[in-house]
Order: C-alpha cells, then structure tokens, then sequence
C-alpha cells in the first residue's frame, strides 16, 4: 500500500502480537488519541486488555486476517517473526510497517548479516554453516571458536551454542536440529549497547541515546544511559542506526544491538543483530524522554512526523522477571522509581513481568 | 468496606464515568498492571477504548451495579454528581474511593462552603439563597454585587448569574429556575490558580505544585506552572490542600481551586471549589512530574503507597476545545509539545478534545 498513507486521530492501528510491547504500544497510540487493534493467536493476551478491538486467530487464518485489515488504516507488529505470507497478504490491503523487507531481513541471520555488511556497518565475521563440514571449515578459519546460532527464530539465547574449547563443536548442530545456522567468529572483550532509532514516512530520523546492556541467562537485566563510551563511539552508533533504517526504508522505531570491543582510543562497535520493532533495550525513553519509543513508532507507524528523542533523565532500566514482579510494592515505595507492569496472570520463570525505570533527573 | 483495602497488581478498579478523565486513568492504571472496568451510560465513551472491561448502563440500573461491583476490588469515579444512592449502593459492596463523604460535599456548594469554613481554610463571603428576599438581603450585605450559583450540578460557568449592578439581580432567580442557590461576595482583583493534592489510605499526602489557570468562556484553557506566586502564598495553598484532603479522610487526587487576592505582600488565597477526582487543571503532571495526577489517584484508589509529585519540567498545559484539535498535526511539530488526544469522535464547539503540554526541562 502506499508509502506515505497518513492516518488521523480516530484511526486504528492494526498490532500483531498480543505482548507487553504491543500493549504498550497500545498504550501511546491511546495517549494520541489512535485506536489498536490486536491480532494474536493467543486468548490471553495481555495487549487485549488496554486495545479497542483484537482478534484471536492463527497468524494464517485468510479469512480472519482479511477482517482485520479492514478495519485497520495501518498495520505494524511487536515481533519480528510474523510469517511471511502473513505480511505479505496484509500489505497488499494496508500499509505495513515498519515494511515487508525488514521482516526478511530479521527473519534470518544470514540475510541479515549480508544485508548488515551490504549497508557498510561493522560485524563480526560469519560463515553460512549448512553441515558439519562447513562448521568444520570455518571453525578453522575462526581459531576455533566462535557462536554457532540458527538462522531462525533464535532469541534470549535459545537456538545458539558456545563453542570456545575443542569438542565444544561435537554435537552442536545436531542440539541445534541441524537447522541452517551461521557461526560467529568470537570476539574479545566486549559490553553490550543498544541505539534505538526511529524513522518516518519521510525519512526523518530521531536517534535516542545510545543505552548499555547487561544479561543475565541471556535476558535482558538493565539498560544503563548514558552508557560508559567515549562521545565518538556515542556519534558511531548514532550513525550506524541511521544508517540500517535507511538501508531498509524503514518506518518506525528499530533497535540495534551492538557489541562494544577495545577500551580507550581501541573501543570499536560491532553491530550484533537488529530488531523491527520496539525494543526492550528502549523501554527506558519511557520515562527520560521527551518521546517514548512507543509513541515514536505509533506516530511513524501513523505516517507523522516524530517526536524528539532528547532525554531529560539519566535512567537505569531493569526488567521484572519470573517473580521478582513480586517486588512491586518496595518498588513503588522508591521515590524515582517508575513500575511498568504487563498485566501478565502467571509469573513463570524467565519471564518478562514488567520493568522498572529509576530516573535521575539532569537537573 | 474496610477503609484499607489493598488491591494486587491484576486487580479492577471500576471507574464510574467514561470520559477523558476516566480514560486517562484506565491508562495510567494499564501502565501498572491494574485492570480498569468503565461503567457509564454513554455507549460511546471515551474510556472504554482503553478499559479491560465496561458496563453501558444508567447510574441507578440495580443490577448492573451489582454485577459491576462485582468484577471491581475497588471503585472509584471520574466526576463528583455520582448519585448519591449510586455511590452508597456500591460502597457497601466494595471500597468507593475517594469515598462517599467528599461526593456529598461537593455536591452542593452550600454544603461545600460550610464544610470548607468548618475546615479552617479562607473562603468568600457566601449566603444560602432559597429566595427573593434571601437573595436582597445577602446582596445588601455584600455592598449589592456577587455571584448566585445553584447549589447543585453547575459546571463551567453553567447556573450562575454575575450580579454586579442595580437590576443584574432581577429575574437572576428565575434565570436559575429557582433552584436552591447560594450568592458569593465579588471580591476584587484576582487570579485562579489550583492545587492537586494527593492522599493515601494511610493519610499521607503528595502536593503538586500550585498552578495559575486561565480560563475562557468559562472553560479553563491553559494551566502554568510554576504560577506566578510568593513562596509564601505556595506554601500557603499547599497547607489548605492538605488540611481539606485530611477533613474529609480523602484517599485519591483531589483538585482544589483558589482565588489568589491581592498583590505583594498583601497576596491571600480563597477557596473557590474543590473537585473529588483529578482534575483539568493538574494535566500538566503527565508530563513535567515524575507521578501523575491519573497514576497518584490509581495509587490511592488501590490502596498503594503515593508516588513523587515532584516537577522536572516547567510547563504549560492547553486545552484543546472544540475543532481546536484539528491543529493536531502542528503540535506534533513542536519539540516540547507532548499532545494528548482523548479519542472522541465530534468536535463539537465548547467540548474537551484533548489537550497539549508544553514543556520545558529545568536543566
């Protein structure tokens, strides 16, 4: 559909995903007065709760999807694992974005990782593994080590194996199902920092400031702004970000997760994966921002101009996970503490309940 | 019920209203994990868009009160002529926050003022009017100028008569129906400003800072702060918040409107009216506090510990009326203007729309 549709308050954006990042893109839309519907398979879905309309059906359901496009006058999602054919059959109803091509693009390591290198930003090295040869070969041309990952549906470190010693690679394909995978060359000593940029319609670019990341079982803990890097490697990733989301013409908000290698004078940024959509890494602008990534990529999503990204706070993000959601009333008793809770019933192990933003105005 | 009740995250509060106020607090509550269950006649409210939940019935439908109380661990309202049966019917079923005793007061203006003067906090001369000769002898006392309002149901200007010269007072009564009325001395010079005002159920209480008001054919149009005001005199509005939250052993936000009198050091404030629910006037905490005026009164609504009504930003916030909200795409142009829009569908002359807080870090 057309590139530069602009919706008008009244309007409904259309989310697939039911997830706390729909919700809570639901959530800004509402403040702009924009209506959600939420498409999501799953009956229990926590965006339901806080959209005007959602639909629960399976992501191929012709029928279902055909009525949802009818009542939407943009479409966006909150993972980037949204089938193909899906996007595709939606698009040729309603805008969709961020945009087809960005869907194919994080669908796959290896395309993103060619798309990656194509748009002239820094990684890491890479080989396409398909069989235990091709690991072989490229094990030796990495010293041995490196992370062998699936090229699909990997995240919080699912899908992946570390292999730093020998016969860490015995077995790994099979554990992996012998799926399509790549292997990443092993860098050294490394943090872990994000930039979350939005684009518009236009392509205008609001890039937010550049946040660092700690794991914990790879899950995001915290996110830390301003991150410990030098004002250089700050106006890099800047630069990086700006330069994905136009490589991809790109509508909405994008994160991009880079690893931060060397110190001193030696620091050097290596993108490590993006993700089409709101972040968790970017949930801290809710908070320090003028702008939130949320209400940023509605009004992307919306065909208007962008927010800006200034911070006002200096802010440290941490997630709620499993059942340290059961914290919430200490947390609440915490004078610059901001909880965000996901309206999730079950609070299983390793997962995402909510969050919290600490924010130490500048002032 | 009992004065303490604590909700858990995943519990409903129910909002009796649905319209910007109580869509605003269905958001603010989405962000903490509360559920929000809207009962309001109008089938198309505002709020519902937002709520998990909403009941389309008149305030005195029996049964529909029953089956709403019965969903809500607590229950609150977005607008102080709830009826009075309305509000005991589901008090006796579950916690009505701010309670039944603040909608009595506020209700009526005569009850308003005595209870305000039993308080200790300063307002105008006033004098109960139920008829033409109450109305001749209060004008004589009042050197033959002041304000007859209704005691009941006036809002924006609307049931009140301006008596200032010989003959205003004729057919001033009548004018207001006979409806039982209560005349206000005019006092000279004066500014509006307002104060929020939280409290817990613990009686602790959070101060907004004061804000100047301006308003426009009787419809506040913008809300300053920090007011033009002597610290002394700020310090002053905030004692008189906080001692009439106490009187009425209020729990939520509460609005309280004054006159600001005088100039320099002759500066002295009167009460002109307090509101029982958040207020128009106390929109700019979304976006220059670190609580705001809708999550402070969820907080309390839920029996939770207040949070910080501390200003990081100075602001002013505007009203959107009427087909002013169609400049929606210019104030997204403003870096500083962060736009809330509330979702309703005709922009009739005189209606709140939405509104727009303009703000300036103090950094």
């Amino acid at each position: 559909m057309s590139a530069t549709t602009q919706l008008r308050p009244g309007d409904t954006i259309g989310i697939l995903g039911g997830g706390q990042l729909g919700r809570m893109m639901a959530l800004a839309g509402a403040s702009l007065g924009l209506k959600s519907h939420i498409y999501c398979p799953d009956p229990n879905s926590p965006a339901f709760e806080v959209a005007n309309a959602y639909s629960v059906a399976p992501y191929d359901d012709v029928a279902a999807l055909d009525a949802f496009a009818s009542q939407c006058q943009a479409i966006t999602y909150e993972f980037e694992n949204v089938p193909g054919p899906t996007a595709d059959h939606l698009n040729a109803r309603v805008a969709v974005r961020p945009g087809v091509k960005a869907l194919e693009v994080a669908q796959d390591r290896l395309a993103e990782k060619e798309f990656l290198r194509s748009a002239g930003v820094e990684i890491a090295d890479f080989a396409r593994i398909d069989s235990e040869a091709d690991l072989t070969a490229a094990l030796e041309a990495f010293a041995g080590q490196g992370v062998l990952k699936t090229r699909r549906f990997g995240y919080d470190g699912k899908g992946q194996v570390m292999i730093r010693a020998e016969g860490d690679a015995d077995g790994a394909l099979d554990s992996l199902k012998n799926a399509p995978a790549v292997l990443e060359r092993l860098i050294g000593f490394q943090r872990e920092v994000s930039v979350i940029v939005g684009r518009d319609v236009k392509g205008t670019c609001e890039v937010y400031d550049i946040a660092e990341n700690l794991h914990e079982n790879h899950i995001l803990k915290t996110s830390t702004v301003p991150a410990n890097v030098s004002a250089a490697t700050a106006a890099v990733a800047r630069d990086v970000a700006v330069k994905i989301a136009s490589a991809l013409d790109y509508v909405g908000v994008l994160g991009v997760e880079l690893f931060l290698c060397g110190e001193g004078s030696a620091e050097r940024l290596l993108v490590n994966e993006i993700a089409p959509r709101v972040h968790n890494s970017g949930h801290w602008t809710q908070d320090a921002c003028l702008t939130s990534q949320f209400e940023q990529h509605m009004r992307a999503v919306a065909g208007w101009q962008l927010g800006s990204a200034v911070r006002h706070s200096d802010v440290v993000m941490e997630n709620l996970i499993g059942d340290e959601c059961e914290n919430w009333a200490k947390i609440l008793s915490e004078p610059n503490a901001r909880l965000h809770l996901y309206g999730k019933a079950e609070a299983r192990p390793g997962r995402k309940m909510g969050h919290v933003n600490r924010i130490f105005p500048k002032s």
